[in-house]
């Protein structure tokens, strides 16, 4: 797993490494040109934030070790978040994605659209290899979400007087689900009571709507070699993001006004001199200052669970969540 | 349903006008711009064949009435294939479908996407809502091989020596194994026994099989005004399908040749002169032969059913998909 990540996952080590080879049965395929495309898309598979958070959330409730359908729930949610990768390249044109190029810049257009769909099909076959329903209803329930998150976004695209509210709704929909029913998952199938479940679920909530705040940072702060895909794409394809928004509603009116110009042009430079309008802002620190509100409550809805290695990661991967420089 | 089926489907017009509800009813969102979209796409459902194998299959071997189970499974079909559609749109680049513009034209590619996906979600989750995950685990399976059709048919675009069998392959992936498995929920969820759960999975297997051969021949001598869709698509995107196979191994060399060179041209009328030199060949025929043979192979799968409306609807709509004008 070449992440950041590693040092925080030596106590599921061994239920990652049975995710990696649950990941590749599940995708393999008789006919070549699948699985020349699998293989590729495989390569910039990145932090495994998703499989960790069920594996930690069912490690930090269980009684016991975790079974067979942890493993399977964490590549259901890793493939399912491959697929929206897959699918928002092609919505966003990118180029690079985990210092590979991305797969439509490769094979086109199509190839990306067929492989998230195979990608999320997938998800769903090997979610409806376990007994119950339980899980099958959450993962369709929040990839329902997920569409929505990303539909609503296009909608508001270039809507430069996006407000605070819609921008959450934004990504606690595209990204925040998600991370929210991997929690969720991983405790319930560990056998977790209610109260611990929605702990959890607040937990993941929470970091995710934190993660994706610190992703919209680095789209403006980042540097392209650290964070390894393409940046100032939220510039370029028109999202508004906390800190743009924040700097509407506070920066001198002048470069409230340049920003606005800045944004409806069509300059090459146009997200260098974005960057450097911002960067001096106070923006930047309050969007840092909301995602560590975030992980603030992210740690307290957890804090009450018993003390374990599992629980200790948890809470030091929420921190990192928005230190991370990638 | 507007739509040259609407003779054959006297018998189920409850269950079907239940699917429509129950369609409207599993899509509708809390945000407007999903409504929208949605509400547009929705213009464009066409024929329902794929509900209607699920209910008539059920209809044929049911003891009783059909019971929710069947309403919602026609349902999932439907918006599986409405999924489909809306991507496929995307990877032809289409402007034209049931009469009407396509999301891709009228909203972007993106949309397009993310309403494909948001279809194809839903669909799963209406699924996860029946009891067993029988549906669940076969619907999946299904869709993992569609999306193998369509990866196996970009991989050969332009593949001028594509054979028979990758062809028939293609289509059996991409179109059949959908159409069967409408037939396999349908006769299942009716209890039916194993052997005639098989005869009705080999009566969709084969009716996909010719449907789309006649939808090949259609892209080639199909009226746009009639036919609604944009037409001449497959040379356009050098999908190579059954009439011109049979041209490439069976016209005199000087025709081969000629087809072969506009096959590889970017003449502006190369999809009217490829139609005026495979028109007065044989090859049209002969799809229209193996059209008729796999209907015929579908039409004896289900002829030791005993003898019902639904049976007989079946038979007859065998017979319609190779002799649909649209």
């Amino acid at each position: 797993m070449p992440s950041a990540l590693t040092n925080f996952t030596e106590c599921i080590a061994r239920e990652l490494s049975a995710v990696d080879d649950r990941f590749h049965a599940e995708l393999s395929s008789d006919l070549r040109c699948v699985n020349t495309l699998v293989k590729h898309v495989s390569r910039f598979r990145g932090k495994m934030l998703r499989p960790c958070l069920v594996l930690l959330s069912g490690k930090a409730c269980a009684a016991s070790e975790l079974g067979d359908a942890h493993v399977t729930l964490a590549t259901v949610v890793e493939m399912v978040h491959m697929a929206t990768l897959v699918h928002d390249d092609v919505l966003d044109e990118a180029e690079l994605r985990r210092k590979g190029a991305t797969i439509n810049h490769l094979r086109g257009n199509e190839a990306a659209v067929l492989l998230g769909d195979y990608l999320i099909s997938h998800s769903y076959h090997l979610c409806s290899s376990l007994e119950s329903q339980f899980a099958s209803r959450l993962i369709a329930r929040t990839t329902n979400q997920v569409c929505e998150g990303e539909l609503l976004q296009i909608e508001n695209r270039n809507n430069i007087d996006l407000d605070d509210q819609t921008y959450l709704k934004i990504i606690t929909l595209k990204t925040a689900v998600l991370t929210a029913a991997c929690c969720t998952l991983g405790a319930t199938f560990a056998g977790a009571d209610e109260r611990r479940v929605k702990a959890l679920e607040t937990y993941g909530l929470s970091l995710g709507v934190a993660f994706q705040i610190q992703d919209d940072i680095l789209d403006i702060v980042g540097d392209t070699s650290t964070v390894g895909k393409t940046l100032g794409i939220d510039i370029e394809k028109g999202k508004m993001t906390l800190p743009m928004i924040h700097f509407l509603r506070t920066a001198p009116a002048e470069h409230r006004a340049l920003l606005r110009s800045l944004l409806a042009s069509r300059d090459a430079d146009k997200v260098e001199r974005i960057r450097n309008l911002i960067l001096p802002s106070k923006s930047i620190q309050h969007a840092r200052d909301r995602a560590h509100e975030l992980v603030d409550r992210a740690r307290e809805a957890i804090a009450d669970l018993p003390d374990s290695e599992a629980k200790r990661v948890l809470d030091a991967m929420a921190e990192f969540v928005v230190t991370r420089p990638m």
